[in-house]
């Protein structure tokens, strides 16, 4: 089944299921006020939601024309957002352009890092640019939301808590970053709010591109206007998402509502498939031409992502964002 | 006022008010659902629990004998904590022993790192010691929860999104820490659930200990029974509260319920009036004697931080948890 939230309601919205096609939502509050509740509670919730899609499917539901600008991310927000970097193609180039060496037990040891989740923002929500020497970026990433992972959890045992599954934009401030991490206590500046795609859906809603682990789709990233990337989510990731929440817990329980992300999809063959941010084709243009010409985003600058099924039907709808000064 | 939560209820726990003398607490459920609904919505709900609290000190409302091991942290969750490292002496104290220099820019640039905020300890709960080898160790440190800031908040506004102050152990896993920290992403791992104090209250119930920017007070800390440290949380403190605020608030707005944490209460004589974790005490060994005498804790350990006010009575009650195996 495929849910999001409206952002109408409190702080984290009101659940909708969306049809398969992304016409038609249906509002869930008879069965839960809140993704958020429904992640908490979703051994009892999700059988009463999975009715609830199957009858909007059967035209059996009151509905709503599925309308992006009208959602939230589909947990407005989190008590936990825990972002790896699991491409290690990425890591390799954005390490090169700040100057910093590969860690030495990257092949082995996963890279994650807490990330501020009390308000994202919405899958179309305007990006705001304060201040364009901060050097604005987009990631596109693959992300999922667990149930309640108990301290310890094997990599095996990790596959079961994965619930949903959907898109990030996880915009970061390069600028501020290279300052920010030589400080040696990690993001918190240069990681403003991030977006996620406008829906989450069950893992079944990716048939056979989901392998328990890894999600093997293109993300087809568009960038003001043209063809930016089509990078393989299921190529090239070192880590797969039950290690990264293995590795989450193996200090302390993680609580239900936890979203792991990705990190940035990330190729080998970037020259061919493209890129995910604007970092990697800066630092592919500096190795190339010893300079980088692609410039940080702007106010006006726009960047959609999205992934489609083998029916060439949108299986997250598009994270769609436009740069704002402000 | 002082707020608790008790943890029977949901993952937010019950909301309380609680006796100035920490005898009583009744409670507040008719009012608001929980603390985190409370900061949610303060300006509303809190004169409602502002009358609440005068009518239990004036013995008008049915209440219950005070008990920590009834209680969980204030918020047992939170969308966010951010916690800082505002006392160098304890930076500089890491890095003597290293034989590291300072930053250039630690006395004007906060840092900040974003902790792990799904499900905190209560204030007297175990801790959990899974392997003796991870170098379990507590920080005390003081804490205060805002109302929603917006970005680019300047330290004299941060003041007034002050709403509440608490004490924090903020659990570290020092060898856990160094491998994790050189990979560069920051604190994941090596950071577990932290606890705080049964107890937080608005800053008006601490006096003129409260400037506005810090506590003027000395944080009780025992360990194993005994006196381990009597540092002044007014004292040595480079940055202060609306320093850290602002500087979290650069680049994104913060969420009403967002925790801020000090970082390790520390002094320049803390052959004086010793220390708030282990580490600070390791490092003087290894300074003074080559190496470090003082172990880690292990299961049986126990720790108590404490407040008092001037007229003697605990202002928070108290961080009072032992170290468990498991």
């Amino acid at each position: 089944m495929k849910l999001a939230s409206l952002k109408s309601g409190g702080r984290d919205g009101t659940p909708v299921v969306v049809s398969r096609d992304l016409s038609r939502m249906a509002l869930a509050t008879s069965v839960v006020p809140t993704l958020r509740d429904a992640i908490e509670n979703w051994g009892q919730v999700a059988p009463e939601l999975q009715t609830l899609s199957a009858q909007l499917e059967a035209g059996k539901l009151d509905s709503l024309p599925y309308d992006p600008t009208t959602l939230a991310s589909p947990l407005p927000r989190a008590f936990q957002w825990a972002d790896g970097s699991a491409y290690l193609s990425h890591m390799r180039l954005v390490r090169k352009a700040r100057g910093v060496e590969m860690p030495a037990n990257s092949q082995t040891d996963p890279m994650l890092y807490q990330g501020g989740s009390d308000a994202f923002l919405g899958p179309v929500d305007p990006i705001p640019c304060v201040d364009t020497d901060w050097g604005l970026d987009f990631e596109g990433e693959i992300a999922v939301i667990t149930d309640d992972v108990p301290m310890g959890c094997s990599t095996e045992q990790a596959k079961s808590h994965i619930k949903l599954i959907l898109l990030c934009n996880d915009i970061s401030l390069r600028h501020v970053m290279r300052p920010e991490l030589i400080k040696g206590f990690g993001f918190f500046q240069s990681k403003p709010a991030s977006a996620f795609s406008p829906i989450c859906v069950t893992p079944d809603e990716l048939g056979k591109a989901w392998t328990g682990g890894r999600v093997n789709l293109p993300l087809l990233t568009t960038y003001n206007g043209e063809d930016y990337g089509r990078v393989h989510a299921g190529k090239d990731l070192t880590f797969e998402f039950p290690d990264l929440i293995a590795h989450a817990a193996r200090t302390r329980d993680l609580a239900a509502g936890t979203i792991i992300g990705s990190g940035t999809v990330s190729n080998e063959d970037h020259d061919v498939v493209g890129s995910n941010c604007l970092a990697e084709k800066r630092m592919i243009e500096t190795i190339r031409d010893g300079n980088a010409a692609t410039r940080f985003m702007q106010p006006g600058d726009t960047i959609r992502f999205e992934m489609l099924g083998e029916d060439g039907v949108s299986i997250f709808g598009a994270i769609d964002q436009t740069v704002v000064a402000g």
